[in-house]
């Protein structure tokens, strides 16, 4: 329920004040675990639940978040997971997968039914592949269906035009490059789907740890481009996956 | 036709590799005026025909693009026009429509049928208005509904809460905002449609011209997000519409 | 009344769910103009009533939206604006109060009672003092007295201790000061009150618009010194005024 | 005593020049230690004694210092100590208390009679709380109550609602957040005290390790914000501390 | 002379050690003018004549200067005149030719013999036009046969592919783009040459005034490239024809 | 073939439009291996076969890269390769030439016939050799004599005048300097031919990590001087190799 | 007398403690006027009397200011004075010189007895010589011979080198240049003396208006350069002043 | 000898050309050892033998560079060793001194006689000594008699004041700080002498490692303090001695 739905139902009498108020506790929407208060009501709210990012937390952290998800009947997704991270959870988790390329463990799904879509995720070198693959990971967890078009550069246009017809298929499009982060551009100027630039640090010297990339993107010459933070893969499979539902 | 297509049609005899190169040419995708090369094709090819960014060129030059864009059939969409560039252009082309608040003209439209969707623009105080309205302006001209949600920046939430069932309506945000952009987090925490956040360079010392609110718009606590260039109204609606568009 | 205790009410009874949500619209704590939406209720939720930033904005918005306040019997705050402004609304508003060195016009003032406090407003150099004035006409609106310490910038350390005791008296500080900013350092290692720093966009080169001072106020080696923006002193003064409230 | 209270009693010939210029000196108001000069007078001239930054130091220096700041009487908070140090600290100063999650050591406490106030301390994320903890014992130790409200950030509203009540009740609010650093700007709209905003260096790529967090905070669009340097829980507790003292 | 053959000849005797000294001296190698001291045998030891760049100087100032190369019988070229500037210019030298879109003015030629060549100058956008003029009226001012391709955007890759004939015949292009800058990659991914990349200021917001525009062409994936500051054509055109030289 | 080409000879009959596709798949001028797509028709392309970045690449990644460049008959080029990736690389390439200090391991070279040139590579300090040595070892492989002039940095005027001759023979420079990056303004300042800057991330403090040096270097008071990425020795080899060779 | 002659001689009895707060008063050391404190005890302090900086003061200002300092006996010296203030402060002070290419106003001399020294002020462009102009008039007025040696960039070596026999006589160097700022460096490595390098904002693009050359100077390659801020021929001249004192 | 004088000898019979030459050469002004070209003739040239900065360089590079600089007689300089190299060195060099708390070995010394001067290294904070001791132990091996005053930052300015007979002793001074670098502000507020500023790494967040300290110093309101790298004691050091000399 809304906060206006709640005052509705109050002003009903349908419940009590109290009541209400219990609805946006622990029982009701929200569960406290360590130094972590969970956001249970997330999914319904936002299309997606309570996602962890694992970089900067402990093992145990990590470990106990997850059981209180489970718990909870959430799904559990967690991004940016290392080694030890990966492998705790794997025991204390017997249902967890753990994506290696993307850096990511899952349980269970977050979505009904069957995938839909399609979403393609382009890459522009073998460098940028962690992040496209987070971003493949991340939109198949929520459902959909995705391409992967890896390795195709601007500096060898052949290999990208090769695959346009995989390209032209797709309802939304994840480009992925770091340098100075021309594919976007050159794919906009060729498809009229929606694109989602995901800028890597992928690069040296000028590329200022993708902060170039980023900035490259979003002056790009083709119109219609968005672009997601340095690295993040997860929030570009998010917002792809949530424009691909449109398409039902 | 594409370059695979035309390589089709070469090969089945149905058309002379002049008769290929002429369909890149002048006469079939192609307009040369002036000191531009109009792109005939783009509108197929990408869902947007070519469109005119009038800020830094001179009123001439953007009389005949104008000229040439609609001989050629095209329908017109001058972006960042100045007032003498507005009366030139209404006056050599009579169709023309001057959006004021959103600094663009047009003649004619970017979609057949009837208007579908809707988007919903959400900007957080006064000074954001021109670049929302730009984002409009756009995307109703490529053939979306659009609804207005002014003025409801994060220091007052109950006038964006007040807005949340027009919100919840749309297929998908742009949500415009300048100073510490904190606006799309906000509603990117109470909606689960796609967003797209246009910063501004509303603000002033370390808004730094807008940067800060682009870099803070990226680095968003709610995934999901895709962010468009300073001030880019246009881009946004571009993304927007067709975004729109999947929703049939 | 909050949102609990609109909520509390409605479960007693006392008022209507529908008269609940006419609290949060146009008529309770709203009002529309133009192109902005009012926060009415904002004084007694956050000690301050929405005011109006003049930069930017043309002369009929400002004055549109300031006989909505007034109208609204809500106290009025205009900082930053022009000559022009200032003079259309003094005509608009014959209790307009035109504070020039501050660039703000007033009409009222926000506290009833007599002023408390105090608090001192130090600027480090000649250039320094519209700044210093927008934080002391700020604080002296929210009903704090004041007092005025000029031109004691630290390349001259008689000046400043001349005046400690002046600064003893007060119960916050507000210390203004460009270039190098070290003037907040040199009185937080003198005095225990709280210090607001104001960096000023004074000085050139490396000075960089204000960057170069506030950052080095940021890392000050005096503890508990806070920073607000570049040239805000309206900001300082209503930071400043809301602690000298504390005081009784 | 004052250097104009120095000066006084010269002239009254209470005390010789000699001894005036003994009251600045290693027996009076300073102690020489290893590589530091300690400033004894501190506590009474800014209300905060001097207090060390363990960060940067070895062990060996820091035990030295701390054991000439317990000789001479002062109470001892070393911020930003490592394992190492804090062990060593514990070893030679039986008194010591180390504050973990805030990496702080203390012996005695900056204040007489009870803790008064009091401090909110609200943090946006788990990975805030090493900061927020900071600021929280750092206000403790200057004699402040403190509440702690965790992981309240602005992607789950509701979270920051259900305290509401809680941070009515403080005198001054310190918010901690990394990322957007939007948190300050949705308080600063529902609260009216003063706020003390922390950036933290938790995001990554346009973060900026904390950088852009900061910008952001600055350029708020809620008044009367000021703002601490990046990961500054230390300098924030001191400034709330000495704020809260003003209310008796 | 070198410095090494003035000393081989001072030692045969040939010259005196007083000669000598003259040869480095106003009559010989340089002269004097208003404020200026002019370098003639520049064109001799770096295979061009001293240059004037024209902001930033007096119209007087410039006309002096002109009129001192002239007169010490070398070739004149200005760069980023004003209308004034190249008025009075035409006026004191009748034979001079102000080549007006790349704002340059010149009297005389730095060559001998036919023009060699060539160079291929390749421009994004309608807006890049003035810096790619400048490069072009430099390379030919040099000795250069220039082709001038415009407006082969990398947003319509057809305009370029059109184009490959022309390019593919030029021993040195020159590639000039604003925004994202990505031409240059696209064109060293298709071509052989060696290229002068040329970031222009043209965009707004992210472009950064041309920085984004240069750092993005600096971390280009296409090997090979070189980059000049940001819209500066002259440079790019000396560059190109020095190369284009070794063509023979 | 070009795909202009491919285009005219279907047309002729003289090969199938699935023929044509093959052409441009693995079989013809890509082969794909591992997450890697090679662009086999590159050298013939772009004068420069497909070359690999080691950074940032496992050992097993570049093995099999690097296989499947040698099968596919082509030269091998992998720069910036760590000792596990050279040791392996020979190993597994038993014609493999491991370059230490340029960091480059090498499989046959990029030319045919003798080398032909030169290039003359200049460095301003001991700590830029790594990246003046990748430079001309790319030079080499590229088929250019290579004359190596080391640490004749402007502080030293005698040692890089000393040099004259040697560099006056070449026909380009590459000049490597980190610091202030004066070397190439003043080598520039004596000497016709093109010069290719590159700046190293060599110095500390304002150096921020070669920015200031690439900046310096774009900035110079000498016309005609490129500039290539921090540390960019390929590139700058590439780039003077590709100029070299049109000395014939 | 120093505060600390003060506290002995009130300590004698030769005066009381009012008498000695008197010195550090109006009447004594300081002077206030309009909105400014002058400090008329720094000349005797700091080797400088108070001096004024005209950008950003209205020209009434700057005449009162003046007034002040002449009838407080100081000599008095403005920089960057527009034409306005430079005729007003003529016309209200007889005395007053306008030093036109340096923007500055005098009346008097800060110094006894005859110049001495001397100074080499050295200058890499005519754009440069502001700057230069603004450090030789600084310098002269602190009683030091000056040389001015301009045009000398490191572009053309052969200038410089002409005048090394006048730069060896100097006792201390101003450098000034813009662009790359390599001039220092070159100077720094020929000769022995004090060098203080002044940047300037002559550049585009990549210059940054200044901010490169100076960070190119802080990292020059030749130890013992020092740096002023961007543009600060006054600084400079101040600084080789106090140097050029040393030398008796 | 210089280049002239070497001309004029030549011109006057007393050397041949070719004996110029080898003036230029291994045998007279420079050895070849290693990577590295030593410069010996840099002491007469620029009062300062070649130096090596140990960071960077193997362990290896720096005891060959040593034995060259110690064989061809002349003093060794060796600044930022570490352990290893110290260690290496002094196996090596068995007359070498190892500043530890300077991070420097010498052997010999860079002057004659006996050590005169002096200068003051003020430094502000315990931090901040290993810069402070690189600048005094420079310094000294240049001949100059150096005072240490430690510890004396502007939050407590009674330990500064203390020691303003100490530094009014002084020739120059050289002001060592990190954080917000007001240190030398205060200091030259107080007195006459020239300042040599020295910004260091010290601090965090803000402080950028150095960049807003040394940012802060260029933009001082105390005229005539100059500046050099971030952390760089050793330029600091040459450039104060270089001053010290003056006073003979």
């Amino acid at each position: 329920m809304e906060l206006s739905e709640i005052l509705e139902r109050v002003a009903a009498g349908e419940i009590s004040a109290a009541g209400a108020e219990r609805l946006l506790s622990e029982d009701g929407m929200m569960a406290e675990v360590a130094d972590a208060c969970l956001d249970l009501d997330r999914a319904r709210r936002c299309g997606l639940p309570e996602v962890i990012f694992g970089e900067g937390k402990t093992t145990e952290q990590v470990v106990n978040i997850a059981g209180a998800m489970v718990d909870a009947g959430q799904p559990l997704f967690i991004s940016r997971v290392n080694r030890e991270q990966a492998g705790a959870l794997r025991e204390s988790q017997p249902d967890a997968i753990h994506h290696k390329a993307a850096r990511i463990v899952t349980v269970g799904r977050n979505y009904t039914g069957e995938p839909v879509g399609g979403i393609a995720v382009v890459s522009a070198g073998t460098s940028d592949l962690p992040v496209a693959e987070e971003a493949a990971v991340t939109a198949e967890w929520m459902g959909a269906k995705v391409d992967r078009v890896v390795d195709v550069g601007v500096a060898g246009l052949h290999r990208l035009l090769r695959k346009l017809d995989t390209l032209r298929c797709a309802r939304v499009l994840i480009v992925v490059a770091g340098m100075e982060g021309a594919l976007p551009s050159v794919v906009g100027g060729l498809l009229p789907q929606p694109i989602i630039a995901v800028p890597t640090s992928v690069g040296y010297g000028t590329n200022l740890e993708g902060v170039t990339t980023l900035l490259a993107m979003m002056t790009s010459c083709a119109a219609g481009i968005s672009v997601v933070n340095i690295d993040n893969g997860f929030g570009a499979g998010v917002a792809a996956a949530s424009i691909n539902r449109l398409g039902g």
